[in-house]
C-alpha cells in the first residue's frame, strides 16, 4: 500500500503527540478490526465481557432487561479470529508507566491461556500502548512469555519491549494497524 | 412457511421422548470443550453473551454490579478457537422440528460472518441437535451455505441432515464428541 507524503507526516507527528486520538486502545482496534473485516483482509473480533447474570426482567413479551449481573475474570483474551487462514489470538493493554509494564496487569488465566494457544499453533501476541510516548507495539506471546517465566524481573521492561516489540503504526482507517506487525513478526 | 409437523403435540411428545441425558447442547459443547482443552486436544470456548451494558453501581470500592444491560444480537458464532493449528468456528442449534431445521433460527449476521471465515481458510461447521431423534450432527458449513442460498426451501430437511451430517457420539467424559466428527468431515 503506498501513502502520499503528507499522510507520512501525518503519522510521525501523530506519534509524537500522546492525545492523538482520544480513543482508547480498545476502540482503535474495533475500528480497525471493522476495516480488515469491510474490506475481506481478516476476520476478527473483540469477545464480549464476560458477566454472570443473575437477574432478568421481562417488562414486555420480547424485552429482556438484565437488572442484575455481575463481571466475570476472562478466562481467555480478548481478541480471536483468522486472519490469512491463522489462528490469530491476542491481548491488548494500555501501559501508563514509562519504565516497564507490570505482570500483575496481566491475569494468569490469560497467560496460561496464550500458553495453550501456542502449543496449538496459534499467531498469538499482545498489543502494548506506551500511553506516556503514544507508541504502540505488538509484542510476540512466545517471546513474552519466555521473558515472563525467567523469573528475572516483575515488569517488562520499555527497553524490551523497544527492542522485541514491532511498531504499530496509526491510519485514519485503521487506527491501529496491528496486521502489518503481524506480517513481520511471523513472516505471513 | 409453516410446518405441520412441527406443532406443539409434536414438540411435546419429543420433548417427553429424549431427554437421554438432561443436559442442554450448549452445556455439553462446554463441557466437551473442557476436556478438550484439559487434556490439551484443542483451545476452543463459548464467547460470552453480548450484552449492551447502560448501569453500572458501585456499592464498595471492589465490587461492580450491573443494575441495567441488554442482551445484543450477536454478530458472529457462539463458539471458535484452535484445533491441530486450524481455526475453528461453529454454531450451535437444538432443532425441535422432526422435518426440518427452519432457516429463520439462523441469523443473517451469522450467515455472513459464516461466509467470511470460510473465505479466511476457517473448519467453519453447525452442530445441530435433532432433540425428537436424540441425534446430533456436524454439518460443515460450506456445505449449510450452498443449500442455504440455492433458494430451493426455507429449511434445511432432516433428510438431507442425515445424508450430509456427520454424526456426533456421546461419551461420558465428552458428552459431544464433535472432534471426531471434525476430523471426518475436514479429513484433519
Amino acid at each position: 500500500m503506498k501513502y502520499p507524503n503528507s499522510n507520512k507526516h501525518f503519522q510521525k507527528e501523530a506519534l509524537h503527540d500522546t492525545s492523538r486520538r482520544g480513543m482508547s486502545l480498545e476502540s482503535e482496534i474495533n475500528r480497525s478490526n471493522q476495516y480488515y473485516l469491510d474490506n475481506d483482509l481478516a476476520n476478527i473480533h473483540k469477545k464480549p465481557t464476560p458477566i454472570t447474570i443473575v437477574n432478568v426482567d421481562y417488562p414486555s413479551r420480547n424485552a429482556a432487561k438484565i437488572t442484575e449481573a455481575y463481571f466475570k475474570i476472562p478466562s481467555t483474551t480478548d481478541y480471536n479470529g483468522i486472519y490469512k487462514g491463522k489462528y490469530i489470538d491476542f491481548e491488548a493493554k494500555e501501559c501508563q508507566s514509562k519504565t516497564a509494564f507490570p505482570f500483575t496487569s496481566i491475569h494468569p488465566h490469560q497467560i496460561k491461556h496464550l500458553q495453550s494457544v501456542i502449543k496449538h499453533g496459534a499467531v498469538a501476541f499482545l498489543i502494548m500502548r506506551m500511553t506516556h510516548y503514544g507508541r504502540d507495539y505488538l509484542i510476540r506471546a512466545d517471546e513474552f512469555l519466555a521473558f515472563y517465566f525467567s523469573g528475572k524481573r516483575k515488569s517488562l521492561p520499555y527497553s524490551w519491549i523497544q527492542e522485541h516489540g514491532y511498531p504499530i503504526t496509526f491510519k485514519l482507517l485503521i487506527p491501529c494497524d496491528y496486521l502489518k506487525a503481524v506480517d513481520e513478526a511471523f513472516n505471513l
